[in-house]
């Protein structure tokens, strides 16, 4: 980053594009994801983002600064002020997350602090996590007559610390970066009356070529999941029963 | 169709893609998803596709099996058939599926007539409307402190008919094909205790050319949404209110 900040201030600040990446895999990022990519200058990435993607803008200076639950990452203002810098010097710049930008990701507070420093920015959907992991496992989130909506919730902070907040009452219930909270979230399911029947597929490494699918049910869920190194999707609720095959 | 059928019966029956088009851009597709799409020998599509996105696959026989809210579609039955006698007469088959297949797309139905038919398919995942919007307006779906979570539903049922099911309780929700049920979803709302001055972004024809964003509070989209003849996603809950700019 100090080589960057070196560089002289454009007399016009440049544009930054929000880009979500994504679950990982280099072909699961949208056209017009890869295509900026392959334009950008400079581009800051969170540490989930996968090195398939970033190979999508080699020509760019790489600027990591991720997050990840319960390891050592830059802080969001820290994230503010270089992206701003960056701005101020480069025309192209990209913040590139995990996933989609707008679930989970502290957009709000980087695009206020872009807003605040008067810079252009454009923000570029990427493939949520649940939706690619519905893909892989061919369960689809809804189903008719059994499972209506889905929540997507979370419990981590980005300092990896665990807030209870009221699990939400849908049919489908998907838990981001919920492999750490699992028995802790089936204790509270399980409470609240939902059955230890309930399926729960849970998912690390969604997409990528180390993609582990783990089946089970909700009291199972209750004793904990397999050890994962990898950042792990949980979802619970009927639709997520394994289909008989008909006739 | 009838031309189609008129082929002769392969001695394998080819693949079946289930491809999500994303929201309608044509560059919001994910770049495998229009890599297939440029290799597809039939692609059967919904009526809500663009035209944008079916140039992916102008080399491809296409087969409307168009779903609409409260317009003449094919039954679901008739849908599945199509598709298993397509993939008895072309090795590349396309089901393709506005915003994503597995969200709110009785894709569970299609997978087991795909299933018992013993034909080979594969998901492709596609940006839903949700995350379009939110990327479109600049406004994420969660924020640190007031939106913890997000709830996806729809209360039309395929045949355009509406079903009154439980709201969930997330701090954000979004309502799919939400246009005409807009009065009865504020005011159940409204009834559960939810604050009349609660931000609501209803959105019509998300990210195309024609998009149409509609700013207002619970209290107004009790009394309506301006008319539409597009689909209309409504979002609704604090993450929605209008930044004010900082400093």
């Amino acid at each position: 980053m100090q080589d960057l900040l070196a560089r002289p201030v454009l007399p016009h600040a440049g544009k930054v594009w929000l880009i979500g990446a994504g679950p990982g895999a280099i072909d699961l990022i949208t056209v017009r994801g890869a295509a900026l990519l392959g334009q950008a200058e400079v581009v800051l990435h969170d540490a989930l983002v996968t090195s398939e993607i970033l190979g999508l803008c080699s020509q760019a200076h790489l600027v990591s600064v991720g997050k990840r639950s319960g390891q050592r990452s830059t802080a969001q203002t820290v994230i503010n002020q270089q992206l701003i810098a960056c701005a101020r010097r480069f025309e192209r710049v990209v913040r590139l997350k995990g996933g989609d930008p707008m679930l989970f990701g502290r957009a709000d507070e980087e695009l206020r602090a872009l807003e605040s420093a008067d810079i252009r920015y454009e923000i570029v959907p990427g493939i949520t996590t649940a939706f690619a992991a519905a893909a892989a496992i061919c369960q689809p989130l809804t189903k008719r007559g059994v499972a209506r909506n889905v929540a997507f919730f979370t419990s981590t902070t980005a300092k990896g610390e665990t807030d209870e907040a009221a699990l939400p009452s849908c049919d489908t219930l998907i838990q981001y970066m919920g492999g750490h909270e699992a028995i802790s979230t089936a204790k509270r399911l399980l409470a609240v009356g939902k059955s230890p029947d309930t399926p729960v597929i849970a998912i690390e490494n969604v997409s990528r070529t180390n993609q582990k699918v783990m089946r089970m049910t909700l009291i199972h869920m209750a004793q904990g999941l397999p050890d994962c190194s990898g950042p792990v999707l949980v979802m619970i609720g009927e639709a997520l029963r394994a289909r008989i095959k008909d006739s």
